[in-house]
């Protein structure tokens, strides 16, 4: 198995934590991309993924995964140890819910900030920046914060008594966030006291 | 179980069609919501879905599930009869992928079009629009059309060999295109082929 990937980048992020959870990462063969050069979006990468994304699966067989909500799936269900995506027909469904509106609520959000409202990745690889829809994005994710505060209010993590892709997607999307120069207002307590626990967790620290 | 939804939508239809896959659909009490009115920007609504949209499933213990990939989860756990969501680890990434895909690459992106380039909904419901941004996704999903018709003239189905969620959401983004005036160009052969091969199928016929 190896991973296309650039260590550090939020959505890169999400498989190395959920390869740790799984104590896979050993598992797993790293491959640079070299993104800031555009090898993305080279012919030779968008075989591997038509949307010039970070990161990406290649099975063993020569198939090709990316999306990390797929590659997440396939960690999970390869691999021993905890699962991420659930279990039952209902921890199932609650976790496919909760992990799509940390991705569209912050994290997607946040990407299209920084992409479209921001210098983002820079003149050379941002070809199109629409500022207005970055903007609104950006003022969308500070907001929806407040939503995932009050789950965490009530909730140990994002998606319930276990940790979850949910935690993971929301996780990255805060790194994201602070990477965009998004701050996280200090009275969101709830969220502040589970990214801390998540960042403690051995799967994160250790990375 | 309830579904929460409005007949004919395009978000709606996806969980229809799951149902009647599964031979499920005399198992759901439909409950329809006054969409046009505004029913689901209401606090009763939001309280069952923050993100205002449907369908939202209710479980017969009260939980609220909403987005269908989270629905199409439950009902396809719930539920005998062929996998809509893969069976093998491989199988399950692989779907979950080419689900995400036509989400992003056709569906959202003609919605997108839908509500910021048209009068998509009516002037009361579309309170905020960025018109350069919604050409921009009804261009892109335009685009990407021919990328499934390629996948199409190699597959059977948009995630292999057997019918999936994956063709469940591009179906519905087709319908969604067709609603917003988006044209299938004929000579995507392989993609209209598919189309009247999905649409003759008991579960999409007999709606
Ligand atoms: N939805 C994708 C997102 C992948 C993505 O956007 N990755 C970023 C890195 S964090 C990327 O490759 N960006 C390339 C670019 O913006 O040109 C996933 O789940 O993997
Ligand atoms: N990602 C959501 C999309 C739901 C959605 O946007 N549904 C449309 C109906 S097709 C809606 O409720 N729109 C309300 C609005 O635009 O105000 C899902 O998978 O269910």
């Amino acid at each position: 198995m190896k991973i296309y990937d650039v260590e550090n980048f939020p959505n890169p992020l999400r498989i190395r934590i959920a390869l740790a959870e799984k104590n896979a990462t050993t598992e797993v063969e790293f491959i640079a991309v070299d993104l800031l050069n555009g090898e993305h979006r080279t012919e030779a990468f968008l075989a591997k993924n038509p949307l010039a994304g970070v990161p990406v699966l290649e099975l063993d067989d020569g198939t090709f995964i990316s999306e990390c909500t797929a590659i997440t799936e396939y960690i999970d269900a390869a691999f021993t140890g905890p699962s991420l995506m659930g279990i039952s027909a209902k921890e199932r469904a609650v976790i496919n819910m909760m992990q799509k509106r940390a991705e569209s609520m912050v994290l997607d959000a946040v990407a299209t900030y920084f992409h479209h409202a921001t210098d983002g990745l820079g003149p050379e690889l941002e070809t199109y920046q629409n500022i207005a829809w970055g903007e609104k994005q950006g003022e969308k994710a500070r907001t929806n914060l407040n939503y995932f505060n009050d789950i965490l209010a009530k909730s140990r993590f994002v998606a319930g008594d276990n940790f979850s892709i949910a935690d993971i997607t929301l996780y990255a999307g805060l790194v994201f966030a602070g990477f965009a120069n998004i701050a996280l207002p200090s009275h969101l307590t709830h969220l502040l006291a589970w990214q801390k626990a998540v960042a403690a967790r051995p799967s994160v620290a250790g990375l």
